[in-house]
């Protein structure tokens, strides 16, 4: 009757904020190696995943190219419930190069306002959101931030507060 | 189109392992008050949510009385979309106590494994599961553990493993 | 000029809050391996150490027994200065069984009023304090807690409040 | 008999990776306020000390003149042990004007190589050595790091370990 499934998640990582690290070296925070599968498995997710890496970037720094990227490996996923985690400074971005090419499946890009390896992240939660949505919602592609769900084609970040919300609130 | 709703979200606190916390005095894991509203400050929550504490209890000690207050609490909720924070052991009873008898409301029973308190505690991410099921799932009562979905009369914890799984899976 | 020695320090772990787990099988505080060596490589310690284990127990649990056997691995090693992790509990009185008998080796009892499992321990601190100590102080027994550094001789908890003080403040 | 000493610690905070915290909105690692209070706070630090922010700057920003203004601040401050949390990268700068000018006063100066907003910081452990060095050791200026203790016309930071030793070891 409910539409809940249990077929297996890609995660295709593409960097972000939720994968950034504190290199102790350099004072600064980088990408090394992607978080996922420690995260997912400290959260004690049974969910069926693989992770595969797209690429480790500050959103900032995509291109088109990145973006067409990212959606020719949603396209090529032989799963049908696709996590994507990326940065949120131009998630909404890839969100709108993504949602009209891929269709019959559900995707969910997610990413974090802190770094995991933070104290205070809100890595965690908003993976169990993004993991939960591409289970329960039809095909379409969504943005899973602040524990809301948004369609592809109504979302935006605000920057000057730091959150998601819809074009028209 | 898609079923994503907008509307508050009701937490119904009743104790459980997530909202445990240490006490230096006595060495033991008490319950002082809930963490939750803090939990979804930090996790940048946004969905609009109000927490009502029914109990802090262990779900061992919950009698059929407590149960019966739980379900009381969700049919008296304004809400439609509620959030049951509970312990695990008994999780399942309580559902199976809710399922029948809340109709027209998506409700999440979700608890931690390790408290919040701890550097590597589920919490967060669990929270991030049930926020997001309430808002896209139809009607009904539901578990939301290990990062998967259940329905309450398919939901069952494994207790040697200390994971949730369906009644046969 | 000054007293700062550079020679080994010899960690005997006997258990106490400091080295207790979160068990989310049985939701209990359990006692499984010392988590020392992975508390001190995170805090990038570079004093040359060994870790040796005694016993893992509650403090309140220790016998005479116990504590003489502390002694022996006391006047046994090797090295001038020895860290013992312990429970704060009975902390001041294995001090006491140990201060007329160790001469010409500093000493120091620490433990933690938090499990390190936990985001907000006291555990990091109190080690530095000391790792601190025994390099610092002459030879005696002390105790190192709350920030503060006690003789073996003038030492207890005050349990009503958590801390520890000299006896007579 | 032994030289523990009781009286109050003056912190002077001048920044450093100690302090750094996230800024979700613009990704970077910035200061805006000392968490020395808090962090003594969680430790259970009951040694009497009181905090004053002298700066809060990357430790590569600082001239000599903020150098001196430290200087002065020692020099001024009513109390005979001072911890100075400092960036690690002109640590040993900062010691080297410090050591002949300020006498009868213990000063440890420390800092972090994480900052202490991250899970797995070492700023709870190095507080704890540079707390309990200034109350153990004579008067002088030392520079606690990695768990040890240097005098200050013998330390240099290698950063390419990322690590503190002494001039020559």
């Amino acid at each position: 009757m409910t539409k809940v499934a249990d077929g297996r998640i890609r995660f295709l990582i593409t960097g972000g904020t939720i994968d950034k690290e504190y290199d102790a070296q350099s004072g600064n925070l980088v990408f090394s190696r992607t978080r996922l599968g420690d995260i997912l498995t400290l959260a004690r997710c049974r969910a069926e995943f693989v992770v595969e890496v797209v690429m480790l970037k500050d959103s900032l720094d995509m291109t088109m190219e990145d973006r067409l990227l990212i959606r020719e490996r949603c396209l090529a996923a032989p799963e049908s419930r696709i996590v994507i985690t990326h940065g949120t400074d131009t998630m909404a971005d890839t969100a709108r190069v993504l949602g009209p090419a891929v269709t019959g499946k559900a995707v969910a890009l997610v990413g974090a306002m802190i770094p995991y390896s933070f104290v205070h992240s809100d890595a965690g939660f908003n993976l169990g959101c993004a993991v939960t949505a591409v289970q329960c919602l039809p095909p379409g592609v969504y943005v899973t931030m602040n524990g809301r769900i948004f369609t592809w084609d109504n979302v935006r970040k605000n920057r000057e507060i730091g959150e998601f919300g819809k074009l028209k609130e």
